[in-house]
């Protein structure tokens, strides 16, 4: 088979890139990155909202000066082979669950390559999904696409037309939890995440009021989060089948978020193996940091690096694993063109360091 | 047996306390919430350093218009029975560990009852003490301390000399715990607890600083919290002995504290069961709230409630309690308060509503 | 004159009182004080969304456990003299401006005393009020409203109907500069003001989501703050008729205002008679506090405290006056209840310290 | 005159460049430009305490895998022209104020260039220095060094072999400043400036902790803040000599400053004359950016930017600027590089955007 994406498709210039919900979080980060990527061309930002208005005046500091528009397949980007000025290769889409998946088919249908952002393509089982989002809008495309945790799905996500971008706590709480799962040293886990506010996206509510979420520590979604099938499957993917008690709590920071997993194991595990066992799963990884102190949050803000760290409970038998990422960069926007680098053939770490 | 303290006692007056270690957070917040007491008389802060400022000059907020003195027992308070201004009916005593007990030994010495907030008498068992903490300087006094966890202890707490307040986490797991425990219904726990930064006291360094623990979710002490014991003591006296999974962070508010607590049961317990198991456990109690919505830590702000939310996951089978309070009042000093009503025959409310 | 409110009106029992618009934070807060408060007792709460819903489930940390209800003067409080328990003595209005006035003169026509926390009330002149507020509702009532900064207008206060409690920011800088008006002093005055978030109230917004506000310092309504023509008149009542530069700043706390003011003065003023100046004006005052250190806002943080702190600068000639209070408290609803206090004969300092 | 500092003196490499004081705010954040700098090499970090520590193990964000050494300018740098690799162009020295100029003069002595953030060059006056800050250990460097302000001495830096970089109050305030004190209009002037804690520095105490910092909004120095002389004699350059009413405070974010100004024009101005007079100031600037909305601290957070915006205020005749910038960006840390840039002939810009 002919490789479906030859580098030199590109010869003549940058990949072309579009940021199409622009204006929540995600989708302005993911424009902010772009925008200063030494290899992709953002060719332009859309939003629902907010049209007209430039993104640089909504987000003063990621300084993308370019107009919110609103997204016209047609007009904006014909996608016409004859001209290469309207070619669209990729397109981050940020819209919210079951919202994405018509404007990603219908980007699909250009030839646009796409990383999702949304839920909608991130479980491969319909019904898990139809159990936890209602209809799928798309069904058909689901079997076309990638899971886009770099680190465990990278060969596939390079050859995707549609990567599901991972939601954050799977993100944090799957490489937390990948080396155990591996060597089937899960017989049960508990993981409890916490998150701060840009996690509940440019919501404007009581959990995200300065007023009220200040001063607070906010469980919310007991035993019933929609991250924990996305979880589920990862981990089973890699061995584990077993169900997940996952408990997200939003507290009183911009961004960051920690996973802490408390593990099961099937067997004993000694403090050496485990040193091992994590050293070795990520030795070759760029954004993976294997750390012997536990870290915190902060040392991850605004940057594409999760750091795990794994420690043996001699009391308890169990193993306690803490996974520390930035929500909006290694959870969201920064993952989006780590797989973005992928998908094109470029350095991973290019536009990210 | 005569009751050993007869409210006559203080028919002449109200009961005569004195403050500790008063320049720390937990001190001067009791010292604040004494001095406003309408049925205590707060008779001296004292320090072992700040020696000579006034309190509501190192708290403005706390309003206590007393000059920090240094401890000196026999000058300070002769506690001669022939002179009723020299009395001293009661100390809360807030120092570091092995610190307090000669302190708590000096007043008992002379008739004072205690509230110690250190670890000095918080574990009945000698030999784990040490194991934590190093050699116990009195060990001698250990029998006759009380828990004081009011609502779990508090007949106990009525009638002693001493009564070791619980640490903060110990408070919010095992208030949260006790009804399955008592019920025979953990075979195994999981506690993840986040706490704000007073937690970590006024100790000056990377952890406290705002421009590091602003912005920042830190775990500390993993598999090795000295509240661990404590929460596994307090389980055990209520048919739950097993090794407790405890781990403990720092998040970025001030004051507030919630205890995440993953039960697997020893059998599936139904949503109403677990109800009516929590109703009944709390519903005398003026202190501790059963709630139906997840709790957050600023609902029990600057408060001595404790509020407890559980819930059966039917997805895992395990049981998820979230319980929160405020780590300085109902973890900290308005217990001790709450205590000093149960000693001397008080409401229980006084002063801390 | 006979007393219009003669102390024995409320013989048979405490004032009734009733906050409309308890959903905000002003109102909520005025319905915590007046829930706890010894002598007044709250018959109601009402709001015109969170219909139904309890106040202490909006507001878990204010424990008023009242059901929030549409305000139906008909229904709900006919004032009928036969029916004591249908009495309404006194209300809170929590409403935005020019919605408050209408409710103001119906409640006033049933008999009730009103302290209203908008601005309907505030300004004297009719012409000025309208250019910054537009057209008002109720002109008719504005002589007889009494303005509510306690400490300068207590006489008017104690006999008044309608109390137009003053804005935040207006309590802060008025208190702060009030003895260097009464003396003559002010040439020209700066005031730069800091608040926290809760000052733009229980609205949605980019200026109170945590992700935005938080790590922010924003300045706003530059050369055009409604509460500039307050502070003018209030301080021309005074004897310094002047124009004021005003400036109003949101920064990342919760609750807590200081207003910064530089004069300069029409004579050089000695650090001495400064002080004494300062210690006369409020040598009687229970609720300002003249300090010698610039005072933060944590000082004064949930109490109806303000605190002034007033230096010569030597180098410039100018007088600094550093004023602080809590925004919701004594920039609001706690002044309100000390209002109340004072309309209704009770000891000022009753239910708020 | 020669060229002091020809371009080919780094044909054979890029400058090489340590930071003294790495351990502290500063000094880190500079390590960390540079080390990410494409055309500087940071060839050492060194510190008076951490001494042996790597400096990303101390600040994990920063990334640098350097590890702090004492500062041994005889062992650590020779500086012998036969062994290019001991060569050391250019060092950012970061030690408190006085403690900085025998060091700076040490690395004059060695032939290495300067950008000290200390105090201890700013002022090009002596006695006004010793006025502040007591004795100059080095008086005869001052006539050498440069006023670090990049905007307004560039032609300067460029050829200093000492660089004072400008204090952040100074920064910003001068920035806001100036296009006003060039064009004679400052007949009086008000600074107050709001800061985050972080520029308190990586210091332990009250005014830093968390609790205490936290829900604090605190002004400090009163009427002698040593930025004053400096913000002084910089207005007096340019034409504006008179004493400035300059106040500060510390506000709970981590990073970020704004300078709120208030003008006493020498003549009105309108506002389409203010609008040019700052546009053409800073038409050719890359950092200072004009703005007509008022700037909030978070526009500039992270980057060498300082925005700017000024109103005429038709009420009081007075002008108001705001000026906000990164404290430990371009008010310290990025300016350095700014500097350095400048002073080895590099783009303004380069590593800095």
């Amino acid at each position: 088979m002919a490789d479906p994406h030859p580098p030199q498709a590109f010869a003549q210039g940058s990949p072309r890139v579009l940021v199409a919900g622009a204006t929540g979080f995600a989708g302005a980060l993911a424009a902010h990155l772009l925008w200063r990527h030494p290899r992709f061309e953002l060719v332009g930002v859309t939003g629902r909202s907010e049209v007209g208005r430039r993104l640089d005046d909504l987000y003063p500091r990621y300084r993308v000066p370019l107009q919110i528009e609103q997204l016209d397949l047609d007009r904006f980007f014909p996608g016409s082979p004859s001209d290469p000025e309207s070619r669209l290769d990729a397109a981050v889409v940020a819209y919210p669950h079951a919202a994405a998946a018509p404007t990603v088919g219908a980007l699909r249908e250009l030839g646009t390559r796409v990383v999702d952002l949304s839920a909608d393509f991130r479980l491969s089982s319909l019904a898990t999904y139809e159990q936890w989002y209602g209809p799928h809008p798309r069904p058909d495309l689901l079997d076309g696409a990638a899971y886009g945790l770099t680190e465990l799905h990278r060969a596939r996500i390079a050859d995707a037309d549609i990567v599901a971008n991972p939601g954050c706590y799977p993100t944090a709480a799957v490489l937390g939890l990948a080396p155990l799962a591996r060597a089937g040293l899960i017989a049960d886990v508990v993981v409890d995440a916490k998150q701060g506010i840009s996690g509940a996206g440019r919501t404007f509510d009581d959990t995200t009021h300065l007023s009220m979420a200040g001063e607070n520590i906010l469980p919310y979604n007991v035993a019933c989060h929609r991250h924990t099938p996305e979880i589920e499957e990862q981990l089973g993917l890699l061995g584990a089948e077993l169900p997940v008690q996952f408990q997200a709590h939003l507290v009183p920071l911009d961004q960051g978020e920690l996973a802490s997993c408390y593990v099961t194991p099937t067997r004993t595990v000694a403090p050496e193996e485990l040193r091992e066992l994590f050293a070795d799963a990520y030795a070759r990884e760029q954004f993976v940091e294997v750390v012997d102190t536990p870290p915190g949050t902060r040392d991850v803000c605004e940057t594409n690096y999760c750091r795990v760290f794994a420690a043996a409970d001699g009391h308890t038998g169990k193993v306690v694993v803490l996974s520390v990422l930035d929500n909006l960069w290694k959870g969201t926007s920064s993952q989006a063109v780590q797989n973005l680098n992928v998908m094109f053939g470029l350095s991973e770490t290019e536009g990210i360091v």
